[in-house]
């Protein structure tokens, strides 16, 4: 278990941010991410290799004042899970005691702002009928009025946190979904590169990794189209993205670099040796043809040559459940796709459309869930923001 | 990815046996369990992080000549992935370069004997229709021809190495069911201490440890009533255990160690103080009560004093999977409650037999599947197993 002094250590501006390079982690189940900060954790927080999110929705007859409990019990418990420490009213502190980088994220639904009558406090960008003509959205797994994003290198310590997080608010909400998803273990791979999805692909390659790119991507400032109580926070959406490895593995491996834009082994874009390697599209070969097909994934996903800043965090997990009883599928896979960033309106969406329209991947991959939330400015225990959303909902 | 001189190694007796002592495994992603020996791997090797049970049927019109040739197609593969190796047909190489202790074991249900027509060699005990009273069976987890135990340290592996086999086996098999588990990730805890189940316990104290006792209770030889090619064997029992968590919860911590019969702490049996400490049935309190309920787990799950055979390698896996949509359930979660031994007629039956007549912990527990295989001895490559059950096909 962890000592006092690991609970007593300052919040600090830091606390957030990526963890110290290592190619594994020898005592993972000690390790503890910060808590409090000026951002919440778990978004500049190297993925954990487990996550659970849970969308939930408010009880009936729930209000401005139950909210405000809630979002208050529900930090405080956050607050100590993550230190490893056991939240009031746990009879089970032995099921506490490796917290194993334990990452637990807030987000608000659009309606929560019509329940706590904040809708004047409720950013523009922030909608619930986010739908693109491929997709085959499935209710279950919708918006909800609530996010939670926790995410452990632990699965032990991922579903007692799970649990106790949704026992903790059972008098103010209703579990609607619970969506999980896995990466490589600790101690599997080093945790800074890329992971591979289930189609074998370097997913991630160009996410944001300096604190400049995460504030030019990620978090919400002064100069953004956002109330100012979101100053810190950040957007969220949740997208469950089927993928076919039934038919995708039909195809040969160059068919599969084609539709992604880049190869297999090392996720160099085509044409290029190394994962970092720049995109070159009218690099042609010796028929002068192009390497990277402009229906590529990877060209597609790519900002225009004039939008620059259409980028954003990609946070996705795998995920491979049982097939449904009967079905002749082999398995039943694809990605939990988290993704942050200041504005969706100028990151995801433009991006995802011209995904939608054109990309080669789509054969192989379908939406199947779609949820947009308000992630929430990071604590101070001690500070004006002492829980979640508490400048919201004391204003 | 690891080199040819893994490959090469030779089998040895030793194959199978528990790791090193370690406190944590830095390195786990590059950790190879050997897959030939005397026994298969994955029944006395350490339980891995990770666990995918697949239970599958022969598909109509499938006969002995074509289940030789999914076991001997299925051995190659898996002898390669366990290794690190890509299997042939496989265009992904890179997803089997982190082989982290994946143990695939192979097991063969009643049906398979009539199918392949060897009625004669089927073991007297295997039966299809184990089923207690208090039993609440759901065909969707019931008995199937075959089953594959795939563990895993890495939860991507897995789910390739999952996929690979039923792709290979697809002519010939049908997946029915795909029971998913875990235990804590590698490097948070010595991964040969006791492993914890969902409602704090200590699950697995009594479990045998070293090879003579692996050979008492777990390992067929010529001593028991089961055919001669199935030396080396072993038999699984495949119980799906459904836990209330919500009801659990309810009870105090004595009330769930009385349940339990050792504290949640330790694991102690009450009135010990450490987990490995003799039970004393017979010891009172300053009341003159017993420490140990009668009727607690521990003490009905224990061999009476007149059948001190009555044991078996409980390895058992968490699952914690969404709740059915809708429902005011918190969590969905129980054990994927693996078992091996020599002969359940003698071991899991009149074990299981106590529990369901009087265990207290059965108003928290539901058996909601139920199957059992025979487990086939282990494989030579050049010897003269050189596949999965090749002694009982080829005879």
């Amino acid at each position: 278990m962890l000592g006092g002094a690991a609970m007593l250590q300052p919040a600090v501006a830091l606390a957030n941010a990526p963890q110290p390079e290592s190619g594994a982690d020898c005592e993972v189940g000690s390790k503890a991410v910060p808590f409090d900060g000026k951002h919440q954790a778990g978004v500049q927080t190297v993925p954990a290799a487990h996550l659970n999110v849970l969308g939930l929705n408010l009880r009936a007859g729930v209000g401005k004042k139950d909210a405000k409990r809630l979002l208050s019990l529900w930090t405080e418990d956050a607050r100590r899970l993550t230190q490893g420490q056991n939240p009031l009213g746990s009879l089970e502190p032995e099921m506490v005691q490796h917290p194993s980088n334990l990452t637990i994220t807030c987000g608000l639904g659009s309606r929560f702002f019509d329940i706590v009558d904040k809708q004047d406090q409720r950013p523009a960008w922030l909608k619930e009928d986010l739908q693109f003509s491929k997709d085959q959205l499935k209710p279950e797994w919708g918006q909800t009025d609530l996010v939670l994003q926790i995410c452990c290198d632990d699965p032990v310590m991922l579903a007692f946190a799970t649990r106790h997080m949704l026992r903790s608010g059972v008098d103010y909400v209703q579990q609607q979904w619970l969506q999980q998803g896995f990466l490589n273990a600790p101690g599997v791979k080093d945790p800074k590169a890329t992971p591979r999805n289930l189609f074998g692909q370097k997913d991630g390659t160009v996410n944001p990794r300096s604190e400049d790119e995460f504030d030019q991507q990620v978090w919400i400032d002064g100069e953004d189209d956002a109330p100012a109580w979101l100053e810190g926070g950040s957007c969220l959406i949740v997208r469950r993205i089927a993928m076919n490895l039934d038919t995708w593995e039909q195809l040969d491996r160059e068919s599969r670099e084609i539709a992604i834009g880049r190869t297999l082994d090392s996720g160099a874009p085509l044409g290029q040796k190394d994962e970092f390697d720049q995109a070159d599209y009218d690099k042609t070969d010796e028929y002068g043809l192009p390497y990277i097909d402009a229906r590529s994934h990877m060209a597609l996903a790519s900002p225009p040559s004039d939008k620059p800043k259409e980028k954003l965090l990609r946070r996705a997990y795998n995920y491979d459940v049982p097939p449904n009883t009967g079905s002749e599928q082999l398995s039943n896979a694809g990605l939990v796709f988290c993704c942050y960033q200041k504005d969706p309106r100028k990151q995801f969406i433009p991006i995802q459309q011209r995904l939608n329209d054109g990309d080669r991947l789509n054969e192989w991959i379908t939406h199947t869930g779609s949820a947009m939330y308000a992630i929430v400015p990071g604590t101070q225990e001690q500070g004006d923001e002492p829980y979640w959303a508490a400048s919201l909902l004391e204003g």
